[in-house]
Formats: C-alpha cells, structure tokens, sequence
C-alpha cells in the first residue's frame, strides 16, 4: 500500500461479501489507502483467511478496535460502514463525536439511514437507537450519484442505497420526476449474492441452483426507500416484488409504468439522455441490457420500451458494485474531490 | 413396446426438445403406445442418436412418412405435432381429411392454432395457409385442462398451449373471472429450453451463464394468447415482458393485479380454491412456489399476496411438462377417457 | 396409497436428500408401498412440509417410532436407513432381532456397513458400536446389482454402495477383473446435492457458483470402498480425488488406468459388452457420456478410450438415483422377485 | 485513451473472447493503449457492437488493415493476434518482415507457435504454411513467464500458452524438474469459454447447464504442449483428459504424479516455494483452491497433497485472463521492461 495516496479509509466490519467487494475495488483505486480493517468475530486474522482470493493483494489483519488518529496524514478520511442493518446505527451512536471532531466522514453501507421518514424507517428497521439524535440522523445524505451530485459532495455522512434501490430509481427517476403516472410495478431478480454470506437452506446450492422464487412480495424494505428517493406521488399505485434467480452476482430489475397520458419513444427516450447526460455510470441501451455485461462493474444499464401509455424500462447492474461498493467508492470520489470515475471505470466481465 | 396399451400415438417432428420431452414421458405412461416417429431431417436413424438419454428406452427409427392406418388397432388414436410454428398449419391442411377419416386427434403442441381471433393470427404468425380452411382452424380447442375439462374431452383437435400462457392464465383466470381489474403486470422468467434447441448467440452456454435479461418487452404472441383464453377485458391495461433466466428447465410467472375495489385475502383464496378444486395438478401452496418444486412434474403452483386492491400471483411450471409435452398427455388422458393424471403423477425433482 | 402393491417399506430418516429422493421414485413404483415414514426431528409434521415438491403425492406425516408389525400384510418387506453414517449401525443394533424375526429385508444407505475388512471401517467409520455383533455387520451384502445379483437376490441386509464408488465401480470391475494393473486414478466430479441437505459455506450458492474445487485429496472414505468392491490388487497404485462442481444432481468419474500390457479396444469393449450383458442399467457409448443424459435416472453410462497401455473409461451416473436411492429399489426389486427395472426404466431428462 | 503510454498495440482479430479479454484488461493498464483493433469481419462497426460491455469504455471501430506505422511515437510496440488456430501462422508469414523492420513484438495467442518439435506441430496443428519460413517460426518463444522470465524478456515473438497448458505446466514443471517420475495424470476441468464465441449443440445453454464431459480424451493438443514445456521424461506415462463443467469463466486442474522414489511433504513444498518464489501470480495455498477465488484474476492457485510416492496437486485459473489475455500482458509487461505485475495486480472476484 502506498502511503502518498490522498484518501484514507477505515473499513468497521470486514467479514461480508460488501466488506469484501469493497476491498477489491479499493485495491485498484489509485487514491485510496486501506489503513485499518476492522472485525470484532476475526480480530488478530489475517484478511486472506476469511477472503483468500484477497491473498497476495492485502497483507492487512482485522483490527478488534478503529484508530480513527491514523487517518490524520490524508487530505480525505473516511469510515466505511459494512456492518449488518441495525449495527450500523450503534456505531454511529457511539463514534460519531469522534469522527466528526477528527473531520471524517462516513460512508453506510446498511439500511440504517436510507429512509427519509421516521415513521417509515421505525416500521421497516425498528425505532431509532437511545443513544442516537435525530440531528445526526438527518446528517446522512442519499448517495446515488445520478440524483443528487451536488449534495452528496458536501455531504459528510451518506446513506449508500440499497441494490435494488439503486436499479429501481435509477429506471424511474426521470419518468416520475417528468411525467404523470398512474401506476408502477417493479420486478426485481437478483443474484443470490445479495442475499449474504451466511449459509441457509434457501440459499443451500443444491437448492437454489436451477431454481428461481420470490420473497417478500410487497412488503421488501427497499420499496419505501424506492417511493422516497424516485419522487413517487402518493396517488401512484406501487407494487414491488423481489425475486432470487440461480446466479451470484448481478441484478435485473423491471420496471412497468401505466402512464396517464400518452408518450412518444422519442419524448421518453430525449428525457433520460437528458437526465444522465452528465453520469457517465448510466448507459441508454439500443438492445436490452444484459446482467453479465454489467456484472464486475460500475455500470448500470437501461433500456426502454413504449406502448401508448405503456412504459417497460429494465435495468441492469451489478449488485455488489453499483449496488453497494462501488457506489461507495463514487460516494468518496465525488466528496474526495476526484473525478467520478477514479478507479471505476473499468468494463464488465462480458463472460462471467 | 407393448401393444396391448389403449392409446396409439404418432409423433409429428421428432428432434426438437418438445418431441423428446413426449417421447421421455410417453415411455413410462400405462396407456400410450409410440407408433411412429417422424422426422425429415432425421430419417432412418434412431431416435436415440438425436436423443442420446433415450437408448435403452426407445429402439425405433425416425421414419419420413406418417401411415396413419397403423393406428388402427388403437380404441384411440392421436397424431402429436412437435413441428416448429408455420409447419403444424401445413402438416394440418395436408393430412386433415386422412386423419379424420380415422378418427385420429390431433395434439399441436405449436401456436398455430392458439389465438381465436383470426386478425390477430395473423398479426403473430402470419396468413392462413391457402390449403387449409376456417373450418378446419375453428375445430381446434384451446387445450388448458383447468380452463374447460368439458370442451377439450368432446374436443378433435387440440391447440395445446404455450408455456408463458399455461403458467400465467392459470394465475390469472381465476381472478380476472370473478373480480373487475384496472391493470395486470405479467413478468416472466423462463429457462433457457423455452428458445428450442437450435444453438444461437443469446443462448451460447458462455454467455448465457450467470446472466438474465429481458426480450420482445410488450411484443410477445404469448401477450395476446394470454388475454385471449383468461377472458381479460379490453379496458383492463395489460402488459406482458417475458425474460431468460440462468437455468434450463422450468418456468417462473409474476402477474401483477390491480383491482377496481379491495379485496381480502380469504376471498381471493376462496375463489382460487374453488376455481381449482377438480384440478389435481395446480397446487395453491402457503410459500411462494420454487422452480425445483414443479420441475419434472406435471404440476403448476401458485401463490397469492393480497395488499388492499394489490393482488400478486406467482406461478411455477415445468415449461416442457405442464407448458408443453405433460399437457399434451394431460389432453390425452382427457380424450381418451382416461384418468386425467393417468402416467402424470409423479412429484417435481426437488434437487435439480 | 395403493394396498394391494406386494411390497411394504418402512423409511427410517425421512428428511434428507436420499430419503426425499427414495420416496419421489417409490411413488411411481408399481409395486412398493411406503407404510410410514420416521424421522425424530420431524415426527407429526406432513412429509410434504420437509419436502414441498411432494406435496399431493404422498399424504403421510412423519411418526416417531416404526411399527414393523405394519409390514405384516406384505409379501414383501423393506426397511430402508436413510440416516447419516454411525447412526444407521446404532439403529441396526437396537432393532435388527426385532426385524429378523418379522422376515424384513434392510436397506442401509449409509456407509456404516460397507466395508468388508474391519480395520478399515473402523479407520473410516470409527469403532464399531458396542451393541452391534459381527455377526450382524457380517450380514450386510454391498448391492451393487451389477457385481453380484446372485447374491443380492438373497440377501437380507444390504449395505447400499456409496455414490462415487458406484460410479468408479462400475467403470473399473470390468478391467479389473480381466487385466493386470500398474496404476489407477479416479477422479471424481460430483453434483453439490452429494454434500447433503445441510447448508455449509462451502455449499453456500453464491460461492459454490460458477466454482470448482477438490476436496479430501487422497483421503475419501470412498476409496477403499472402490478398491474393496472394484477387487483391485494391493500392488497396483490408486489414487482418488473428489471434487464438486456447480450442478446439483449427477456425478461424473473419469478412471485413469495403467495397464502392464498393450490392450486393443476391440478386446477391452469386448470385456465391458460381455460383463455388463446382462445389465439394463449400463449402457456403453459411442461418445464421452454425460450428465443431463443420465440425470433423472439409473442409468450408469460408460465410455471407453484406449492408447496402448493406457485407457480412460469415463462414467457418468445421477448421484441421487443410481448413486442413492434407484440402487436402492433395484436391490429391493432384485430381493422382491421382481424385475430389476420395475419402475425404474424411465429415461434421463436431457435437458437438466 | 492517453497518448503519453508508452507501449503502443495493434490487436489483430477483435470480435472473440480472447479479443475481448485483452481490451478489456488493457483499458485499465496504465502504460497500454489500444492504437487499432483490426476484425475484417466487423470492419468499420464499433467494438462496442461486438462486445456492448465495452460501451463508455472503448470508442473504436474495428478496422479492415492494420497500419503499423502508427505504432511509430511509442517506446514499446505490440501486435497481438488474436486469431483462430492457422490464421496466425499466415498473418505472420504475410506481415512479419515489415514488422521487424518497424520493430514490433508479435504476442501470438493461437496454438500455431507453441509446440517445439516440428513433426508435433505438423501432427496437431498442420503442415507449416508454404510462405513462413522454420526461422521465422524459431523465433518465437514460449511465453509462460514463470517458466522462463529471462528468455521472454529478450524476445521479439511470443507464443502465449493454452489454457490448460498453462494451468498444467504450472503445477507439474517444479516436480518435474526435481524428481523422478513414473506416471503423471492430468485431468482438465474447464469452464465454457474455453470452448470460444461460436454457439454450437454442445455450448448451448439449455444442454450444458447441469452438464458435464469428457471431450478428447488422450488426444488433445495441449498434451504435446504440456509434455514439451514442464519437461517430461519420454519414460514417463502421461495421460490428459480435458472436460467441459458448467461454468464459463476458470478451470481446475487435478494432477496425478506416481514418483519413483517417496518424498516427504516438506519437500515437495519447499521445492514448489523455490520455483516460484519471484512469481508473484503463483500462490501455493493451505487449503485446495477454488475456481471462484481466482476468477478475475491472473492468479495461478496451486494446492499439493503428498502420500508415500504420490503426489497430488490441483491448479486454478481463469482461463481467460491467465490462461490467455492477462498472461498476454504479462508478457508485454517483461518485454516492455515494466514491473511484471502493472495492470495485472487486481484480486479475484471471489463471488462470481
């Protein structure tokens, strides 16, 4: 590792696949250093046992406990959180003084403070901690790029969004930020990746593989956060259902929307080139996209359909870079003062 | 083979994976006796060099030739069509005359015969062929066990349904026969032994690996099968986007309901109970249904999620059983005055 | 429940892949009946609970306790042990006086009674249980069908042989037994439902996905189970090595063997054609066998290369069916005076 | 791109894997650019109609011809062919002295150059081409880095290495250039894009998927490849069976080695450690090594099991990146006198 790159990084909680994907993206980006990784269950361990193909490229151990001092030599310190959905907000209760003192920021990569409404966020994640303000709350900012560039870079703590948050809103964003909409139904498919990586009987290989099934149908948390960040009016008829489907890493997800009046091909089509003209992560496909052409980058595909007042758009990214790490990674970049693309712009795997 | 079975059976088009698929159920059904095999391109070789999974199973030929006559000795008689779409409607207009002279049945498993409205036949597979007439095209039955028991065992002719039409009427019908509907989303995932057995680009084993995408969004002639035969109103909105899954064999339908009023969950169960109580293949199950669950079997399994006037059904089927050559033998059994789940009892592989 | 099928069977251990796969074949047989079904874990809860895709086949709940005076009615009368390996010898040893004296076959799919010498099961199995006689262990005959069916038809214990050592087996008696040996290497592929029903990282979807790996590198409990049954010399060098890879169901060997002197293949197809001649389950090939052409059935398919002193067969079984659970019944149909093939002679499902 | 690269690169033959592969690994190389892709084929459309995960990234269009003048402003320059097995030799013959004269290296990435006996080549590859002379074909040199650094340095021409080769030779050129050996067994597991871009009946997805075999046994032309590249005695028995698993990116490699004296754990570890102790692709690791962990990667993972005089070891690579692409910039890195790992030192993808 070198020690003159600009932006120094802490991970707290290292074990996960977002922990790990994390790792890996880090460890090409040219202006991130990995200081201190950080897991209670595989403290004093090196960080090729828990990820062995991680060997060779990180000599690092976990850490039990961050020393948020080791970050002063860089121009940009960060925390990334990879802890599970409710540990997240622990942590922050309990270090947040510090590490704003010390001018760090924090990077989330749980639910924990996705949700704008304290309603919604208290029946979907349980009430807020004791020990946590809801100043400090509302301090953490929604990281998808493509919506809001401008806030999150002067933001200091930020709510990376959910996977198939970030390939719902970005499919619907410059619809329903553009048009009237009477109703939206989302499908989502996912890798079984996204499901994490304790073993269980669903995810058990002999089980899911050549198989496929839904979960949670309208009642996933990511439809709130969905609602909230794509501008959803509350007269507009929500559906969302998740589903898994027999690969690992990837996610594709469509999105149908009932129009209340009629569009043109061209009208829609001129309205997202509009809206992403300036994110060079989102690719307006010809053809429909497809996950292995995203899968291993930061890349999220569109494609668009229209039918009188119907719109199908789908869309593709890879759930464990666009849809978690490598969003973080342009979170940082954009508040580092990097170009977007710093250490990102690399192609998907195209075979996988 | 054992002549004493009932029912004799000559297969029209022998390679493709719907033939096969026949051949590998036919064998260990009671009552059903392949007579012959026809194929052009394959004649005079054995059926298990196309097949390599049927040596020891079957030991005749392809022939290039049907001989109708040597149904004879059967009390009932079918000719099985596994031609690609456009063929069927040739070998119909050809033979008709011969076959019903017979009294031999005829099972199309292409779409040829499917749509009643003779506009949008057009619209999806082209002009009638010259030689064949209204009448003959009318005599074809639309072959969903479920939807209409009566008409199909009086029935001489069968259209038997397409794979996306079987798993999504069967979700839809019962609803969209008892309740009135604003909207209906119909997602589709298919494995890839749906796209026939003709090697191509999409379906190259490297590319399709650990992929998914989407195809023919809002333009697929399963779209107009669907509405057609669940009896969906022409003010109803209706979308349709099938997609290709990482798996071979099996079949996963999210439909997607918006209702006029709310409704409960225990009436939309009952009415589903209801629909289904003389059919002993469709399984309303308490957990969203699982590929693995159904494939290799006969069997279609629906779940229901009901959120005020939100209705969702998933749907699972074998696409090459209960979406092709199982149904085909469901009509069988039907015609032949056999009981429906004659040689189709058999449970789903679980472990695929 | 059809009671006028010949042969009653008791399942002891209901919930595991073996016991879900023995039940999905038994409910197409024509002439075994299940009486009940044990399983501790599960006792009181329906079968189709464990085992969703059984669900409108089978009706039965788990019991506790067998009732082995249930069999009493049939001609014919099974236990089958499908519990994990040093439970089975636990059970035997409690019940085995008991079922003896009601005339009831045993059927153990475990391990615990697979090997001949005792120093080496009690190295691979551990020591044998206090309660159990040698004279007992003694009784068990290893069921290979195609090694010795003069002894299996009568047998009254069966030890049902493993699923790479069936495959491996069967691709090596043949040589074996005719030809001098300098060396052999088996290396084996195998389906994850090999790994059984208990979800484990390795298991894990996400990282069993898209992966390969060995494991137990010449040190698999099969081993000496191949070189006991395959009748190897104890001069001739055998090493095996087993690896997953990213299928569920099927098992492919490839034997390696380096004989003392030059063989023709003409004379080593001979030795396989004459050795398995009376052996419906064996089918010799032209070209490499492979999975999906035996997956779903039990059928073991050989093909032979030979360069010299050297020769490759490679075999390909279903693990859960001729590996598992179809040997199963073929022992029972041997034992029960039926045909070996009696509701076995169904195909490979071609496409997986 | 970046003009101020200093290594400059022509690539021949655009629109298959290994071409794909290599742009997508340049494109993150800091010292790479891409000057022209030449496809006749495809000529004048863009590579991202090829290839569309290399939309935002590449903006080229395939070209008809080469112009290898453009190569002129760079310090280092490259062809790299990557062309099917036999047009290599004849794009050699027709271009090689205008090559030399402009002082381009030639990385060859088809087999035509790799066998140094010259009946061998002619056995599995064809007579040479009437126009390229046997010195023109000397001056390539076999380019597994690890096996001979100094020489590929110095080199104009390289033959980059199979697959299966290279995933071979790597586990077996440390024992055999060290111990006596009476028997070496290699049994290949390879991926699916292994088998290149055309669809064909065996690659197609609805018949691999679930699927395994064997193909070529004992008559694969990277068995000649292995034999003369690790230095196998012509006493020694060699046997080389490839399979097909159903995967697309890696492969797995299990070595068999018969020794004739025994050897000691110890020493068989300590001598891979010396072989490859300035080879920072090859990791020698505590536990078997899985296809997942070096997917993505250019890694080489080896695993050894030592048994009196056996000796086992298992060997991971992608074959794509290792197995073509990456060890095709690995070469360019020693030949361009960059540090060996630039551009290449990335992780695994570890989930895939």
């Amino acid at each position: 590792m070198n020690s003159n790159k600009s932006t120094g990084c802490i991970l707290i909680g290292g074990t996960g696949y977002g922990a790990k994907e994390f790792l890996r993206l880090a460890s090409f980006h040219p202006e991130i250093e990995i200081i201190q990784i950080i897991s209670k269950s595989a403290s004093d361990t090196p960080v090729s046992s828990s990820h062995p193909e991680l060997e060779g490229i990180y000599s690092l151990s976990f850490e039990k406990e961050p020393d948020f001092e080791k970050l002063k030599n860089h121009s940009h310190r960060f925390i990334v959180l990879a802890l599970p959905h409710g540990e997240s907000v622990n942590f922050v209760a309990e270090y947040e003084e510090k590490v704003r003192s010390l001018n760090i920021h924090i990077i989330d990569l749980s639910g924990d403070f996705r949700l704008k409404d304290h309603n919604e966020r208290e029946q979907w994640y349980g009430p807020l901690s004791d020990n946590i303000s809801k100043a400090c709350y509302e301090r953490f900012t929604f990281g998808l790029t493509e919506l809001d560039r401008a806030s999150i870079k002067k933001a200091t703590h930020i709510a990376n969004p959910g996977c198939y948050a970030t390939a719902a809103i970005l499919a619907i964003a410059p619809i329903s930020n553009s048009f009237k909409l009477q109703s939206i139904v989302v499908d989502g498919k996912s890798g079984s990746s996204g499901g994490g990586k304790n073993p269980s009987q669903a995810f058990h290989h002999p089980e899911l593989h050549s198989n496929a099934f839904s979960y949670k149908a309208l009642d996933h948390r990511h439809e709130p956060e969905i609602i909230d960040h794509a501008s959803i009016d509350k007269d507009c008829s929500f559906m969302f259902v998740p589903h898994v489907i027999p690969l690992s890493r990837g996610m594709l997800v469509t999105c149908y929307f009932q129009l209340v009046e009629e569009i043109s091909a061209e009208d829609i089509h001129a309205t997202f080139e509009r809206y992403y003209q300036e994110s060079p992560f989102v690719r307006i496909r010809k053809n429909p996209p497809q996950i292995r052409q995203v899968a291993g980058s930061n890349f999220c595909d569109l494609h668009i359909t229209v039918r009188n007042k119907q719109v199908v758009v789908t869309s593709c990214i890879d759930n464990l870079i666009k849809g978690m790490a490598g969003q973080a990674i342009q979170n940082i970049n954009c508040i580092a003062d990097l170009d977007e693309t710093t250490g990102l712009l690399f192609p998907g795997l195209g075979v996988v």
